[in-house]
C-alpha cells in the first residue's frame, strides 16, 4: 500500500513516538495536576517538559504560554471565541481551512464580527496590497501556514510586519506545514499559533494546542476541573490551566514531546528528501497531458493538487485505491481554497507526501496515473 | 506501588485495550470521514462500530446519537452551552463536579440562566422533596451518577420519573460510576448523558462523549472541518458530525470500543470483587478511632472519603506516598461536595479502588494508616 494522504494524518510515526506513548500508559498512567503523590507529580513534570519542548519548537520563551487542546480545531475555536469582541474585523487568506472560516462565519452571522477574505495578491505581496483591506476595527490577521489543499505556503513574514505596523494581532494556523517547516514565532512576529499533533508533527492523534508569544488572556472555551483552585465556582484566572479544564490527554502530549525532538534533529535530512520526492513527482506530473495541476509553481510543502481531464476526482481516487494508492479527492474541508482554484464543482485530488515516502512509490503512482 | 486513585484515572487497562489502540495506530492509522479510499472507509466503519458499542452500552437505539468528544468536560460544556437558553433554570445535586458547576455558574454570572443546588433530601427522596424546587422555567435536572469525592451513588430513577412528569430534561454526568454500574438510558429515562473513557470505562485517555436518548439538536461548541458538506460556511446540520468538527482521536475511540466489550463481559465478576474489596476496606477503616469517614453508609462505587483526626489531608497523602500508596487529598475539583461534607478547609482523602486492586493492597493500606 502506498500512503499519500499525510496532510490528513501522518500514518507512520517515528518508533520513538510509539515508544513514548506506550511508556506513558504503561509506566506513568496518571493525570498531571490531579494529585500530590510522587507519580502524579512526575506526570506534572512531564507535562511541563512537553510544554517546554513545544515552546522551544515554536520559538517562544515561556512554556506556560502553551495551551494543550485535543486538536488544532479546538485551539482555533478557543482563540477566536475567546479573543474576538463585538465589532471586530478580521482578515483571512483565500486558502483558510474550514476550521478557521467556520467559527468566523458563525460569529459574523450572529452580527458579532465581520471578516474579509483577502485576494491572493494581498497575501503574496502585502507591501503593495494589504493595507487597502485594513479597517479601523481590524484586530486580527488569520493566515494558514500552508494550504491543506495545494500545499502552497501562504504565511509570509511580510504579512506580520505590516500587521504589526497597524497594531493588528497575527494568528497562524500551523496545522499544515509545522513540522515540515520550522516556525519561530518571535522572529516572525506571530502573536498566536494553533497546531495539531497528528499531521506533520508526527505525534499520536488527540493533541493539539494554542501557543502565545506572550501570555494569552482570553475567555476559556470550556469550564471544568482545573486541578488547581478547585474551590472556585468558575475556572481560576491561571494560565495555562484555565484553558485546559478536564483531564489532559497526557500520553499523546508525551508522544508529541518526543516527535518534536525527532523533528528538530531530522528536519534537514527530511526536508532534503521531501524536496527531492516533490520534484520527482512534479516533473513527471507536468509531463502528462491529461493532468491539470493547480498552483504548481508556488513554494510548497510536499503536497500537490490536481485533476484528470474529463474525470470526477472521486473516480480517480477509486481507481488509485484499486491500485493500492491512498489519496484524497472531492472537497477537502477548505471551501475557500476550492473557490480560489475554481474546483468547487469538480473537487480535486491531493497527493501529500512526507519523508517516509519513497522514490519508488512516486514512480508507481506516475505509472498508474499514466495508464488511465 | 499501590494505586488507589482510580477515580482520577484508571491506571491499568485490560490487555485487549492496549492491543486495540496499538492495532489502530499500526494497522489503520487513518482518519474516519476524511477520504474515500479503502483504508479511510475502514476507519469510518470502525468509528460506526464504536458508536454502536457505546449505544448498546448505555441502552439507546441509534448509534448516531453518540457524539465523541475529548473527555466528559467537553461533552458537558457542549451540552450546557448548546442546550440552555436565556431564562432557563437548572436543578443540580450538591455533589456535582466542577465540570458541571462551572459552566452553569458562568452562564448564571452572565445573566443567561439560573440554577439551584438541591439539598440531599431532594436528591435521595425526590418523591417527597424535589417538586418544591421546580420552577416554571426549570428545563434541566443535571445529576452526577456517583460522587467523585465520596463514591456515593447520587443519580436514582425516581429523579427521572418526577422530572419527566414535569417535562424537565434529565442529564446525567456519568464520569464517575459508568463502567462500575450499568446505566440504561431508556429504562432510566435519561435524556442526555456525558461519559469519559479513561476512568471506570478503562479506555485510553483522550475520548469521552455525549449520548442522547433521541437525536440532539443543539448549538455546536466547536466549528470546523466535518469531513462531510465541506462546501458549507458553517457546520452542516448533520448529526453527530456537526458536534465533532476536527480530527477525531480514533485510536482512543477504538480502545473505548474494546474496553466497553471487556466491561460488558466482566462486570459481574468485577462488581463482586469490588464489593468485597470495599467491604474489607470499610470494616477496617471503621474500626480505627483516628479515622473520620464521610457518608460511609451510602450505596457507593468502591471509593471512600476520609480524614485523619488532627492531620491535614495532604500530610496524610505524603505519608501514604512514602509508603508506596497513591491516593488523592486536598480539594477534588468538586467544591459543592466539599461544602456538603464540611471539608472545604481541611480537604479530604479519597481512596478509589477497582477490580485490578487486591485484598493484600487493602491490608497493607490499613496497616500503614494504623501506624500513623
Amino acid at each position: 500500500m502506498i500512503y499519500f494522504d499525510n496532510a490528513a494524518t501522518s500514518r507512520i510515526k517515528p518508533d520513538s513516538v510509539y515508544d513514548a506513548f506506550n511508556f506513558y500508559v504503561r509506566n506513568i498512567g496518571t493525570s498531571p495536576g490531579r494529585g500530590s503523590y510522587s507519580l502524579a507529580i512526575e506526570a506534572s513534570r512531564m507535562l511541563y517538559r512537553a510544554r517546554k519542548e513545544v515552546a522551544t519548537f515554536f520559538g517562544i520563551d515561556d512554556p506556560n504560554n502553551v495551551v494543550f487542546t485535543k486538536n488544532s480545531t479546538e485551539a482555533i475555536n478557543l482563540f477566536f471565541y475567546g479573543y474576538l469582541k463585538q465589532g471586530d474585523h478580521v482578515l483571512i487568506s483565500p486558502y483558510e481551512h474550514n476550521a478557521v472560516l467556520r467559527p468566523l462565519h458563525l460569529l459574523k452571522s450572529k452580527g458579532i464580527i465581520d471578516y474579509t477574505i483577502l485576494p491572493e495578491e494581498a497575501v503574496y505581496s502585502p507591501e503593495l496590497h494589504l493595507k487597502a483591506f485594513i479597517k479601523e476595527n481590524t484586530r486580527l490577521l488569520a493566515i494558514t501556514l500552508a494550504s491543506n489543499l495545494t500545499g502552497q505556503i501562504i504565511y509570509n513574514k511580510s504579512l506580520s510586519r505590516i500587521a504589526k505596523e497597524e497594531k493588528i494581532k497575527v494568528f497562524v494556523d500551523a496545522s499544515q506545514g509545522a513540522g515540515k517547516m520550522l516556525v519561530n514565532m518571535k522572529d516572525d512576529q506571530i502573536d498566536v499559533l494553533a497546531f495539531t499533533g497528528h499531521k506533520d508533527l508526527l505525534a499520536m492523534p488527540g493533541v493539539g494546542g494554542l501557543v502565545g508569544l506572550s501570555q494569552l488572556r482570553i475567555t476559556p472555551l470550556i469550564q471544568g476541573g482545573t486541578g488547581i483552585h478547585g474551590d472556585s465556582y468558575i475556572n481560576p484566572d491561571a494560565f495555562p490551566d484555565s484553558y485546559e479544564a478536564g483531564t489532559l490527554n497526557m500520553p499523546a502530549i508525551w508522544s508529541l514531546k518526543t516527535s518534536l525532538e525527532y523533528i528538530r534533529t531530522h528536519i534537514q535530512e527530511n526536508n532534503k528528501k521531501e524536496a527531492s520526492l516533490l520534484e520527482r513527482l512534479l516533473i513527471q506530473m507536468k509531463s502528462l497531458d491529461k493532468v491539470i495541476l493547480y498552483n504548481e509553481n508556488y513554494s510548497r510543502v510536499p503536497t500537490i493538487c490536481f485533476n484528470i481531464k474529463g474525470m470526477a476526482s472521486n473516480d480517480v481516487v477509486h481507481y488509485l485505491d484499486k491500485n493500492g494508492i491512498c489519496v484524497r479527492g472531492g472537497i477537502h474541508c477548505a471551501i475557500l481554497a476550492h473557490e480560489t482554484l475554481g474546483t468547487v464543482k469538480t473537487g480535486a485530488i491531493r497527493v501529500s507526501l512526507n519523508a517516509f515516502n519513497t522514490e519508488q512509490e512516486i514512480d508507481i503512482f506516475i505509472k498508474v496515473i499514466g495508464a488511465l
